[in-house]
């Protein structure tokens, strides 16, 4: 049960959502265009940077719904998904990703832990100035997801099929769909 | 000079901004929806908690443009911003915005260390569920905007009358103009 209470029992992010809609419009809008729209990075990259982020902060909603969105991606798969959990550097993902998950891993500590090494590096391993301000900018913007998530106490459903169904319908559909998760 | 090269050298988020209109487009409508549009928080309430949470993640761009946007705000000043940045339980703003200002800090820390007390301290000083739920989507999208903005090393002007102008500007005109920061 979260700490306020939310017009009907949605869990997870969109009960919360369902409070402010003028909000939620802006932070559909912000993950289609990091996550969904036109990149040189492939989907599943930044849906793993996302689930990355939040599993540091132990955002299990977050990290177990945005894990599956990049199961169901091309390139990717469960076991990936949790390999990068548990240890991205010896996960099979190739060094720009790698160099990239290093970034959003400082930015989660704070903006000021990111050097200008932590960016020469990803550099040196391909990524491009957009690339690195995408890393930089998913990052922070799930510093700010699963902050919203947790901080009210969101349901936090513990039924694998349906992170199983979220991650599908995501992956689907992108983020700017009426379509209602979880109901 | 930011770690990566942007389309001008307009500094702050703005200059950030530039390299991504769709994503800049969400990050304005968001702050438009929590900072600006109809609440019975007020709107110097709002950017005061915006600045609070900034100051603690120590993002002096973020912290001082949003100070000043507070200052230029009915019911504000920069000696209220300057003694909230300090202490805010000894400045001079009622209870109910000290009990959110507390759970902003929490968030801020993160989402799990906000308790079901604090959210109850601040009902009892009189915070609605809606305000409660503000709060806590302002102090994290905070979260994002000084990662977003230090984690890219952000060009951080000094000269005090440009955070004034700042302000002024955004006060005046809130964050969904075509007027372009600084230029």
């Amino acid at each position: 049960m979260p700490y306020i209470k939310t017009p009907d029992d949605t869990p997870g992010i969109r009960g919360l959502m369902n409070l402010r809609p003028d909000a939620a419009l802006a932070l559909n809008a912000l993950v289609q265009a990091l996550l969904v729209d036109d990149s040189t990075l492939t989907r599943a990259e930044r849906e793993l940077i996302a689930s990355y982020v939040s599993s540091q902060n132990e955002c299990t909603f977050c990290m177990t719904s945005h894990g599956a969105i990049a199961a169901h991606l091309p390139g990717c798969n469960y076991d990936l998904v949790k390999n990068v959990w548990a240890d991205y550097q010896k996960a099979d993902v190739g060094d720009k990703l790698k160099a990239l998950l290093n970034l959003a891993e400082k930015v989660r500590q704070g903006g000021k832990f990111v050097t200008e090494a932590d960016v020469a590096v990803a550099r040196e391993q391909g990524a491009t100035d957009l690339e690195i301000h995408d890393t930089v900018l998913i990052a922070a913007a799930f510093c700010m997801f699963n902050r919203y998530v947790d901080g009210l106490g969101a349901t936090t459903p513990d039924d694998p099929d349906l992170y199983d169904r979220i991650g599908r319908q995501r992956a689907e559909e992108g983020y700017m769909t009426k379509s209602v998760l979880l109901k």
